[in-house]
């Protein structure tokens, strides 16, 4: 069992035990609170920037938190959308929550460009071409401001 | 411009007028209200239930909308995803907001099953297999339910 700030106890899922979001950060923590953390995804070198939210505690779908915790929630992923929009310049921001290999509640927010390597399609479909090497170098580049740029975002936004 | 129950005047983005959500309902409508529509998808074979909640305004991204709608928006999603797990009982419910085609705020809400076309992967990735064609069948027949548990669940919620 964990507790949030809500108040609200968690029992652990039975299939918490074998979860790698349970076990593990998930990347590089660039916040946490006692609900969820945000981190820098690794290996995902197509997508420089890529973040992602991660539920603390094991919860599956979107629906099984409360209301308070979804507010929380969507809070911490609409600031990391505009801290990456202010950072990144980017096309298009791309949100998810899919969890079918992972079952614990964790969100993409994926900045797009229109010559990456997938666009327009989601990033799991097949690539559209190899992208531009000086402008990904450049956004690489760029993608280093990420991480203080969403920690003082989520800092001003959570205190 | 449109107007919003909450007062926001949206700026309708030069490319609105391309736009095929804002010509078109995007599917069949189960509710609307003044602020965003609830389809159930066309041309979604592999995915029975497949619901869409539209931004009926001229957004591109969740933070251009103010904290107010967000949260209009996320309670609309939350109560169709409620709806599907309902009705079908997925092994999994996908959310997603990519807009990379149709830049116009938009989100998927899909049940998944492990045992559906794409399952664990995202249904945007390479096909897995074909699914058994008599549970496929049974969840279509499910599926018909899908419409008027989102139209009660919605009504329940705003009214």
């Amino acid at each position: 069992m964990s507790s949030g700030e809500s108040g609200v106890r968690y029992a652990a899922a039975p299939e918490a035990a074998a979860c790698v979001f349970c076990a593990e950060d998930g990347g590089d923590v660039l916040w946490r609170d006692a609900r969820l953390r945000v981190i820098a995804a690794r290996g995902e070198p197509d997508y420089p920037g890529l973040c992602r939210v991660i539920w603390n505690a094991h919860v599956t779908e979107f629906s099984d938190l409360s209301a308070v915790d979804r507010e929380h929630l969507m809070r911490a992923v609409v600031v990391v959308e505009r801290a990456l929009r202010a950072t990144l310049n980017p096309n298009k921001i791309n949100i998810a929550s899919l969890g079918n290999m992972i079952a614990h509640q964790h969100w993409h927010i994926i900045p797009r460009f229109s010559d990456d390597a997938h666009f327009p399609r989601p990033v799991w479909a097949a690539a559209q071409r190899e992208p531009c090497a000086s402008r990904h170098t450049a956004r690489v580049a760029a993608a280093a401001g990420v991480g203080a740029a969403v920690r003082d975002a989520l800092q001003r936004e959570f205190g």
